[in-house]
């Protein structure tokens, strides 16, 4: 597919990271286990730093922990190309599992596939391991509420 | 959907939680956060008691509390109908978010709608609230390894 | 799940297959292939008489036949909830086939899952043979235009 | 995503169109409308030609014709890359649509994202128009029967 380099962000990385620490603090506690590592036009990357705590039966990275990394990708993308509302809400994630993961760092490469005023599309591969393979595959929709006044809202 | 009634469970909710409780330490810490509440024949019912560690931005129940009830629902759906195999493992997963809840008990009820050798595909419903809305619901499919002696596999 | 009998149809099914010959004379042409049967509060059935040109390889219904009557289940649900615009869109739809089917009618159980005003969420199980077994399962969302006059808009 | 040149298809696209005309007559009539464009390591493009069949209401290409096409991309993925087996068969797929598309050539570009023996993942995204705007994309799992003695199987 075409980068859809016509999209602009404006926050960066560090921007969405500390925004989601403000209004999101469930979703890391002391450490920063996801995160945005970098914000372009049309996407995003973001990480999970996948610990003991990541893990399931197996010893793989569970499930809802790659599902929060997509959910979190899509987050990154919507604050950073639509504007700092934390109250984009997800409607619908699909996720497809493919290959097992360890702990350690796997990184999520997300694309915003559209960008309209009040639902945002985007698909994420997440990778992992020293040959980056694939090891699941999510495409999902962001709703965006009514712009109000341009302010953050939490 | 004509229930599935041909189905039968070989392990109770009691049965699977202890299961659980053993093979997947990180699901819950302390508290019981998410529990099997009934096995019956073609199905479960599983529970997230909701705290304030599963909110999101907006004080409603995040998007990867919901996705882990679901796909809680369908690891209780496997391991309860196709035996105590703890290394079934999710190969898809698509949910829809569809109304908010709050902290609070939040209930799944699950609906096998295929139990292959090999392939596990089921739904779930999830409702809260007082008047029992539906806030979520998903579709996925578990992938069943190959039978080994019977025993239990962690 | 809770029947959402708080929904109200405002067109019968027969009302609906005549809109549909009208406005959308590319799902059937010569014989009724696809069509609604019945319509109630907060859902429908709609019916595929499948025929040799629904088939692929292996003698069984296709994919592509399957998803289309997934597709008007959840037409049919929004024309006849929240009235005759034609031009209500998915947005969203996930299939999951579970068993084969020959040809003869197949028919899809519909729910609404939730209905916004801009959206609605929607699944659908489909059902075929003498035993009446869930040959296939899927959810999907529709795109609602913003009210005009109240008129048929094709 | 690193490609996966790993993968090396084993039939080219006019062999799989050759394949599909033999075993899939219903997929295209007398003319061909969906057709496999190019094959090559790890993924395939296949175009459908969109005429007025495959409007709907508002004159823009109907969902089913776009999902037709995300079906036959795997197809093609999983006949080219796994061999000439067309008992293979669509398990999941999800489908999001996101822009309207006027009838002429249709693009679709896919990916393999994961092949395994008895299972293929895949993705496509379906590009349309003069700019070439993404119009929709779908994922999707396709099950490969198991080897027999290497025939084409019909």
């Amino acid at each position: 597919m075409p980068a859809q380099t016509n999209l602009m962000p404006v926050l960066t990385a560090a921007q969405v990271n500390v925004l989601m620490e403000t209004v999101y603090p469930q979703l890391n506690e002391q450490f920063k286990y996801f995160e945005a590592i970098d914000v372009f036009r049309g996407g995003c990357t973001v990480r999970l730093n996948a610990a003991d705590r990541h893990l399931r039966p197996g010893g793989t990275v569970s499930g809802p922990s790659l599902f929060t990394l997509a959910d979190i990708g899509g987050y990154v993308c919507v604050l950073s190309h639509a504007g700092p509302d934390a109250l984009s809400v997800t409607t619908n994630l699909n996720i497809n599992f493919m290959r097992k993961a360890e702990a350690g760092p796997i990184d999520g490469h997300c694309r915003i596939l559209k960008l309209g005023k009040s639902l945002m599309v985007f698909d994420i591969d997440i990778v992992a391991g020293p040959e980056g393979h694939t090891i699941a595959h999510a495409t999902g929709t962001y709703s965006i509420p009514p712009k109000r006044n341009g302010d953050v809202v939490k």
